[in-house]
């Protein structure tokens, strides 16, 4: 690449995040691609991988995300099964609680009013992340499925009684307290019986 | 009261509604009172409870609720304790499904997004509501108002999952099997125990 002839990698930067923005709200998280991305922002794919990384990294940045799912799973599927949905409400509780909770709270509040927010929402958070832990513990997909739905159902709800509608006692609870009390529900959904 | 000097009933009816949630909006559902918003609408309190009786019934025009709760309590009250967790899912699976769904979902949406409608959403559903079912199943007032914001949490998110942001499979599942999913959780969260 030419020195002088291209804009500063600051300028290329924003124009990549911003080309993706587009992209993602028009096609959505599935059908958008690096190469369309690439395209928008008059830059070559190759240049996005090495700036960004994976669609993915591209993904969360372009959304200014406030956590990085990539860090965060690990510590929910590392250890026993039986204690697996603890983990998962303890992680969700210490990101929720921290700083990056009023960013995340933002990015919520929008996609309950806004379509292309729901549909990043729902494609990103529900078929990606959650799948992909119960990818781990659950060999059928349809049932995967279902049980996602059902773990991003308490995590929502509990997400907007704690933190979005603050409703208490459940607001100012201790995170272990919660965590003993709604575990046994994300541990069944996980992997417990649906049907009892 | 002297005929041809007072706006007709659909204007006293309108003013009282439109003073009612001028009031509501401005002290909360539990600092409003009856008599507050007949002065702002300048009528008898007489007069409201007349046209609309209680303060919860006033309320609930104020909001254009679509659903009366009044209607509904007695469905999840009525039978035996151990179903309890089946028959809430289920009378909440019926209204939501119902074509008064939408003008709940906006009712949510808009809870979301404005501190008001979020203050009236916390203390009428969650405060009155879901408390008054469960003032008749736990003893301890401390122990139901956490029971109340679990109860409200897995319902929160099953509404913002299904009916909001509409993911799959819950979106379209019949509502026996969600019942036969949730009602274990709902059940636990109204009587079972919570540190198991």
């Amino acid at each position: 690449m030419a020195r002088g002839r291209r804009p500063g990698h600051q300028d290329t930067r924003e124009s990549v995040l911003t080309a993706a923005r587009e992209v993602f709200a028009d096609k959505g998280y599935d059908g958008a691609s690096v190469r369309a991305i690439a395209a928008a922002a008059g830059v070559d794919p190759s240049l996005i991988h090495h700036y960004f990384g994976t669609k993915e990294q591209l993904f969360l940045a372009a959304m200014q995300a406030p956590i990085n799912p990539a860090e965060l799973i690990p510590r929910i599927l590392t250890g026993d099964r039986e204690h697996m949905g603890e983990r998962l409400v303890r992680t969700l509780l210490h990101v929720w609680d921290s700083p990056a909770g009023g960013a995340a709270a933002a990015m919520v509040r929008s996609a309950v009013t806004n379509d292309m927010m729901a549909r990043m929402l729902r494609e990103f958070v529900v078929k990606r992340l959650i799948r992909r832990v119960l990818a781990d513990v659950v060999s059928d997909p349809a049932e995967a499925a279902t049980r996602g739905t059902l773990v991003a159902s308490q995590i929502a709800g509990l997400i907007m009684i704690r933190y979005l509608i603050r409703v208490e006692p459940l607001a100012s609870a201790p995170p272990e307290e919660i965590v003993a009390m709604v575990a046994p529900t994300i541990q069944r959904y996980l992997v417990g019986d649906l049907t009892a």
